[in-house]
C-alpha cells in the first residue's frame, strides 16, 4: 500500500528544492495547473529553488521565457541548471579550437557559441572543414535531417578521434498523453553502438548535474546535502541521481511514474525515493 | 605471423562453399576483380555453392540480377539465401492476418508481400488502422523518413504487443572506401533500446541463416555439415555465425577484415577461422 | 482479460510436442503433479513429443534416469534434446586436438567427452598445460572453486584465443518457491564483461536448439513446422525461441511467469504466444 | 606517432596533481622506480597533490600506511580520495537505520560502520535478520565465499527493495605482469545482470570522485578547475573521468595502456588526454 505523503509538510524540512521540470512542473499540455501556488510557497516561506532539467534545445534565459509566456514567472535563467549548461561548461574548458560539429537546432547551437569556437551543423561538415572539427554535441533531435546527418556524423566519429558529447541523457520524451518523440540521447544511442565508441553525457542522473546546482548555491552560502530535496517524477533519472548525490528525493506521480505503478517499480528497481507525493502542487 | 592458405586448395577439400556477398563477391565498387574465375572453376568441379547474405533490401531474384548486370551470370536466384526470407518465412509460418508494417523501400516490401497479408509502409499508419498491424519489420534504411517514420515506429510499438522483426543484423555497410551507412540493423537497435523491447533479428551469426541454406541442400541430397565451408570478410558474422554451426572457416582479407588486422582481431575477439585466405579469388 | 485454452483441446491440433523442462513438467519440488497423464495422453494419442532444455549438467541418459527415478517413465533418452547436447556437436565437428578446459562437475564434462579430445577442469590447468588448451566451456555452476577457477578463466581467455562456449544461456534457476541459484549461463556473462570477448552460446531461444530436436525427427520422417507446438514457462526462451522458429507456442503459467503477470509481461515484451494454458497437464 | 612530453615541464603549468594510484604510483610489484623524486619534487615546489582510487578494500588510514611500508611517506591519509569514502558518505547521508550487509573483508566494512548502521557480511544474512537490511555493499573480491555468498546476495536483492552499491567499478585489477584478478565491480556486474537492477556505482570515471577531491580543496582556498591536472594509466576512467569533469589530463605509459598500443586505443576510443607522458616519475 503506498503511503503518500503531503508535498507542503515535505518541503517544510527543507531550505531548498530542486525541481525536474518535465513531468513535475509542466507537462505535454503545459504548465502543471496550481504549480505557480508552489512557487508562491517557496518565495513566502524563503525557501530558494532550482530547476534541474535535462534540457540541451534552448538556453536558460529562453527556457525561463517559455515559463513566463505561460504565466510562472518566478522561475527565472538564474534557477535554471541544464545539461545543456554542462555541455557548454565542457567546450569552454576542454576544447580550446577548431570547430565545434553539432546536431541540433540553430537555437541550440546559439548557447553553446563561444568566442573562440565556432559551431557548424553537422549538415555543413566536408572535405573542406573535416579535419579542424574538435568536437561533436549532440544539441536536439530536431534542426537537421537524421538519415543525411546521422550517417555524416557516424562518418565524422570513424574518420577523428574527437570527443562527442551528448548534451542529453533522455531516450524518449512525451508529446501527446499517450505519445513520445525520440530524444537527442536516443540518437546518440545509436550511433555510440555503431562506431563502438563511449560518448561524453551529460544530464540527470549523473552527478555532475546536481553538483553544478549545489555549486551555484555554496558560491553564496553555506550548505550541507541535508538541507535539499530533489523532486521528480522519473525514478531512473531524478530519484536514483539524487539518492547517488545525497540528497533527499520526492516522487510525484504527475508525469512519468503512474499512481498505480509506483510501488511495483520501485520494488523493481530497487530505487527508493524519501517520499512519495501526488504532484508538486502545494494546494 | 599470418599463414595465408591458398584459396582453391582450399576449398577443393570441401563439396559445397557458401559465400558471403559483401567484402567476398563484391564491394562498393562492383564485383571483386577475377571472382568469376572462382564460379568457373566451382563448375568445373561440380562443387555447389550458396551466398549467404545478410540482405533484405531486395528480393533474390532483383539480387541475382544485379550479379547478372555486372557480368556475373553463375549466382542465380536460387543459390541466394537471404535474411530477408527468414523475415518472409516468419511472417508466413506466423502472422496470418492483419497488416504488416515496414520500413524500407517499395522493393524490400514487395518481396515479403502474400497472398493472406498486407504490407503497408510506416509512413501510412495512422489511427484508421493501426489496430491492424499485426507486425512491424525492419527491411532496409532508406525509402522512408527517418525523423516521421521511427518516431511513428516507436509509437507504433508501445501501443500494440506485436512482434518485431529485423531482417538485417548489420549496423552498417560500406558504401565508399572509408564511408560507410548505417543500416537497418543499426535503426533497429536505436529503438529497441528506447521502448526496452527484444525484437526478433534475423541474420547472420544467427544459425537460422545457416540452417536455411543447408536445409535446402538437404531437401535434395544427403549432406553433412563437414562437406560445407563458409567463405566471408567479418569474424562477428560470418566466421562466428560458420563456427557456431559447425562449418568450417575461411576468412578473406578483401573486405570488413584488413591484412593487418587480421591476427590482432582473431586474438582479441576469439573468434578463429579454419584458413585465413587473400581473397576468394581462384587465381 | 486473460484468455486461457485448455491444454489438451490445443495439443491435439499438432502432430509433435515440444516440452519445456523446468516449469514445465518439473519444479524446485519434483514432478508437476499430474504431468504424468500428459504423457499416457500423447502415448494413447500417438503424438511425438521431446524434452528441449538449457541443461548441460548432466547428460540425457542422467537426465532421463532422473524422470525415471520421480516415477515418469515415458521420457527416455533418446527424447531428450540439451543445451549440453549442442556444445558436445560443437566440439565433435570444430576442436580436433589439444585440451578442452571445462567448468562445472565432473558428471557434466564426463558426457563432452570424447576419444580425440581430453577434457580438464580448470582447476586443473597451470603452466605445464595452458599451451594445449583449444576450448573453454562453461557447462555447470557448481563442481569447482568460483574464487580461485573464475579467475583462472579469465587469465585463460586472455592469453589464448580459444573459442569459448557456454552450454545454458539461462542467467539463473529457482531452487525453492521464492529463491534462485546463478547458473552457469549468468556466471559466463560476467566473465565476457570482463574480457570484451563474444562467446558461443547455446540454447533457447537460440535457433540451433530447435533445429537440433527438428532435425531429429527429420531423420525418421517427413514434417513441417506447422506440425509441432513448443510448450515452456518463459517468455523470453521457450516462447520467443519457439516464434522465431516458426512454432506456434504454448505459455504455461506452472513456472517462471505467473498468472497475475501473464499478460502484463506478454504486452511489455512483445512476445506473444499462440496459446495460453493453465499448465501441460492433461486432466 | 606519439608526442610524449616531459612529466616535470607539464606539472610545472598546474597548481594541484591528482594522481591515480594503481599503474602510476605502484604497480603489482610495489612502487613505481622513483616515484618518490615526484613527490619531493611536488613539495618543494609547493604543489598540492591527491590520490584519486577506485578502492573500496582499506580506509584512506590503512591505504597510506601501505605506502609508508613502502618508504613513500609523503602520501598521508587526508591526501587520498577513494570510491570507498563515497560509498561511505552516501550511507551516513542516505542509509539511516538497518543492517548494511556487505561483500568483502572486515577491514573494508570496518570503514564504512557508523555509530548508527551495524554491518554484517553476506554470509551472516539469514531468515531472522533478511528483514532488517537496508543495504547492500560490494566492497572487495575478496573475504567471503563467492559461491554461497553471491547466491545469497542474489536473492537478497530480489527479495528486499535496497539501494545496492558497488564501492569500485573496476572490472579487474593486475595482480602479476599478464595476470588479473576479477574485482568487485566485476562481480556486482554480473549480479546486476542476472537481478536486472541498476546498482549505485562509486569510482571513476564517475565525476562524484573528482568533485569529492575537489570540494575537499575547496574547503580551505579557492580553485578553479584549470588549476589542476589528473594523471593516470587508463583512459576509460582516469583520463574520460578528468576530461568530463573539465580537468586537463595526462596518460601515463607505466600501467595498463602500453607505450605500443597508446595512440589506436586513442583513436578507437575518441578518448584524448591532454598529455602524454612516459610516467609520472620526475628525473
Amino acid at each position: 500500500m503506498i503511503q503518500l505523503s503531503d508535498f507542503r509538510s515535505v518541503i517544510d524540512q527543507y531550505k531548498i528544492v530542486f525541481f525536474d521540470a518535465f513531468g513535475v512542473l509542466k507537462n505535454y499540455k503545459g504548465l502543471v495547473p496550481g504549480i505557480e501556488n508552489t512557487f508562491e510557497y517557496l518565495e513566502a516561506q524563503n525557501k530558494e529553488f532550482y530547476i534541474v532539467t535535462n534540457d540541451a534545445s534552448r538556453s536558460p534565459v529562453q527556457l525561463a521565457e517559455s515559463y513566463h509566456r505561460a504565466g510562472l514567472y518566478a522561475v527565472t535563467a538564474d534557477r535554471i541548471v541544464s545539461s545543456g549548461m554542462l555541455a557548454k561548461e565542457y567546450l569552454d574548458l576542454k576544447v580550446h579550437e577548431g570547430i565545434v560539429a553539432y546536431l541540433g537546432t540553430p537555437n541550440s547551437a546559439h548557447y553553446i557559441d563561444d568566442s573562440d569556437l565556432h559551431t557548424l551543423p553537422v549538415s555543413s561538415i566536408d572535405e573542406s572543414n573535416i579535419d579542424k572539427v574538435s568536437a561533436l554535441v549532440f544539441l536536439d533531435d530536431e534542426g537537421f535531417d537524421w538519415f543525411k546527418d546521422l550517417n555524416t556524423a557516424v562518418n565524422l566519429i570513424r574518420k577523428r578521434p574527437i570527443p562527442v558529447i551528448v548534451a542529453n541523457t533522455d531516450f524518449s520524451y512525451p508529446v501527446t498523453k499517450n505519445e513520445v518523440s525520440i530524444a537527442a540521447g536516443g540518437i546518440a544511442s545509436m550511433i555510440e553502438t555503431i562506431v563502438g565508441r563511449k560518448f561524453i553525457r551529460f544530464g540527470k542522473p549523473d552527478s555532475q548535474m546536481f553538483m553544478f546546482a549545489y555549486d551555484l548555491i555554496r558560491e553564496r552560502r553555506p550548505i550541507v546535502k541535508k538541507d535539499i530535496v530533489m523532486v521528480g517524477d522519473t525514478l531512473h533519472t531524478d530519484i536514483l541521481g539524487g539518492n547517488k548525490f545525497g540528497f533527499d528525493t520526492i516522487l510525484v506521480l504527475s508525469g512519468n511514474t503512474l499512481p498505480g505503478d509506483a510501488i511495483t517499480r520501485i520494488n523493481a528497481t530497487g530505487i527508493v525515493p524519501t517520499y512519495i507525493c501526488d504532484s508538486a502542487v502545494v494546494e
